[in-house]
């Protein structure tokens, strides 16, 4: 039996990103850049105006004086002369400074009438006016690789005017649900039967990560299917099951995998829930067995199945993050296993987020998981605490999961 | 002129959310549900074994005893007799508790040869047994109405036999980028032109609300062209412009739409960037018309266009999050106008968040803002600040914004 943080070490280890692929920007929404990407223009390419107004030279502006309008250049619509001196040339927000110009008039501090205009306010060389090159320049790095492109870094692409983003392809996570009690939603439950949870959960997880799940046929306790397994995942860049991860008679994942090439890492973590979990590799695709209580198998998978996805996306694939927390009830001391106690979560009136474990902790909980607002972690050996100590936490509000 | 928090709740006031749409559960990640969801089965359905084991009656299991073995129920496969005093069944993780039986002898406590089984260590009435509706009991509230389903949320539905889930559909936000000088990523740039970014940031982020964009041909600055657009929009759940929405000459939003029913509710709000900010609606439409630079255009979206979406995808829809921060450098007072600073923000080994004010807050600086991890709140008149005081912020890293 390992520690927690020694199993993510050795599931990390071995995860490599995907291949890229070209996506329209409008699509990128969300994906991991596989390459830097820079400028292929300059922003603004020319220096424009920031507002409604009149381009001059500095030195006309004084106050009172009077400019010749020499025209007009609508945003779009650059003016193709040189500006002398005493002219002035009607401009609005986002239009090209015409060359010799170096100041602008605002609007509201001019008087036009016919084609002449007068300085009510003395004008400053360079105020209003947006240099060439302002936001950014060509070859500039506007988002670095590795990075999960977010509306900002969108806005920031199109400007720099990449119609397409080579990015990480979405990790396929294969999906197996086991167990002959196993039915799906809305299917005829026979006697001892129990509708499967697991497979969706861990899917919606994948998918809140950013993977692609693919959701296998439940298979039955039976060697021969199970087996049939390793034909089905080929190509896959992860295969995670869930049940059948223990020692009994019945747990038929590794028997059933191990003539088909599963070369297992290990299969036990001290951890609480989740004890039972298998960690290894079957022929090329990387294995993530959970267990089959559904609390165990989403809470394994916020622990390890989040950071290998995000290692496979291109992302560096951390544990999921940890923020402090104080008590709301006392805890009693913790034995040699992590533990991850479902809590509510609270904001007091000062901002300090306060977690109170559920009195309930059965792995088989479902509905007290889906109710907290994080996971207390208890490191193995913990001591009691009484109420009010601080303790780290996972934020399950935040996370989308 | 009026305040941010009155344009918030005037935008917000009309909305009501979308119909409701049917969807597989594997798709409902993410979606917010339209009626609430109650458990249509109990679960477990029957009194299961938590472990490995032998099922007995606890009267029969002290220590020492010896039982017979009457058979074997793996999970799935139930044992149809009832369990005689002096009798055992060997059962295992899941497996359905025969009549009779009251405790389970955990496999690691038992010797087991042939057909007898002996009591290593005493069992307790009830331990290891998950009693029936130990999770929920059928007609059990499991998700209310107007919750963004998450991934604990999924697997719960599964477990309460949801195959599919009524959820709002998706708001549809038609996204129109005007002016003449706005050209698409990857087209040719004429003298004067501009890569447009706004519609495509705009674009990501409904997506990251979970609305559906819909972007528009960039429509010039043209009366005829822009009026087209109130046909273009029939049936969406909101119009999005960008640009022409200030009080120029070539400002035309207004005036274009004026004579295809827009109502305009009011145009301009005492905040920075994105003072020119029209709200209105168009035929039936509710209408938002951003200002034209690319950093207004995102913030007043990330202010006022993020619960909009919420409120029309059936969540309340409420201002962004807003945590607090200490400042990293000082902060002159504010004008009348309610500021959102570009800040860097670092998290100081107390745990404590620093957020530092960009020193360039030009509203074309798209750079900067992708860039920065959040907003600094300035409400109008904010007298001066000096690092180490504690303003509201609004964090762009973890919005997905």
């Amino acid at each position: 039996m390992i520690g927690l943080e020694e199993a993510r070490a050795r599931i990390l280890a071995p995860l490599r990103p995907t291949a890229a692929e070209v996506v329209p920007l409008a699509d990128a929404w969300g994906r991991v850049t596989a390459a830097a990407l820079a400028a292929r223009l300059t922003q603004p390419p020319r220096d424009v105006s920031a507002m409604d107004g009149y381009a001059l030279r500095a030195a006309d502006g004084g106050l009172g004086a009077a400019l010749a309008v020499v025209g007009s250049a609508p945003a779009g619509h650059p003016w193709a002369g040189r500006l002398g001196a005493g002219e002035a040339l009607r401009i609005f927000t986002g239009s090209v400074m015409p060359d010799g110009a170096d100041a602008v008039l605002l609007q509201e501090d001019a008087d036009c009438s016919e084609a002449r205009v007068t300085v009510k306010e003395a004008v400053t060389q360079g105020r209003w006016v947006r240099p060439a090159g302002q936001d950014f320049a060509q070859g500039d790095l506007l988002v670095s690789a590795g990075k999960r492109l977010n509306s900002r870094d969108i806005g920031l692409l199109a400007a720099g005017n990449h119609p397409w983003v080579a990015v990480h392809c979405r990790p396929r996570v294969a999906i197996l649900a086991t167990g002959d009690e196993i039915v799906l939603p809305g299917e005829k439950l026979p006697p001892g039967g129990i509708v499967g949870s697991n497979a969706h959960a861990l899917a919606a997880l994948v998918r809140a990560c950013g993977g692609a799940p693919v959701v296998l046929p439940v298979a039955p306790d039976d060697l021969a299917r199970l087996a049939a397994v390793a034909d089905a995942v080929r190509g896959m860049d992860m295969l995670v099951t869930t049940g059948g991860a223990s020692a009994g008679e019945h747990d038929l994942v590794r028997p059933a995998l191990a003539g088909r090439g599963l070369q297992v890492d290990f299969w036990t973590v001290a951890m609480r829930p989740g004890k039972p979990l298998i960690h290894g590799r079957l022929g090329e695709v990387p294995m993530l067995g959970l267990p089959g209580n559904p609390v165990s198998s989403l809470i394994c998978g916020i622990v390890f199945l989040l950071p290998a996805i995000e290692r496979l996306s291109g992302l560096p694939g951390e544990a999921p993050p940890v923020v402090q927390a104080v008590l709301g009830t006392p805890l009693a001391a913790n034995d040699g296993r992590a533990d991850h106690l479902r809590a509510t979560l609270a904001v007091r009136a000062d901002g300090v987020l306060v977690a109170t474990a559920f009195p309930r902790q059965d792995s088989a909980m479902l509905r007290v998981l889906a109710q907290a607002g994080a996971l207390i972690l208890r490191p193995p050996y913990a001591p009691a605490l009484p109420a009010g100590a601080t303790v780290p936490i996972i934020r399950l509000d935040t996370l989308g999961l």
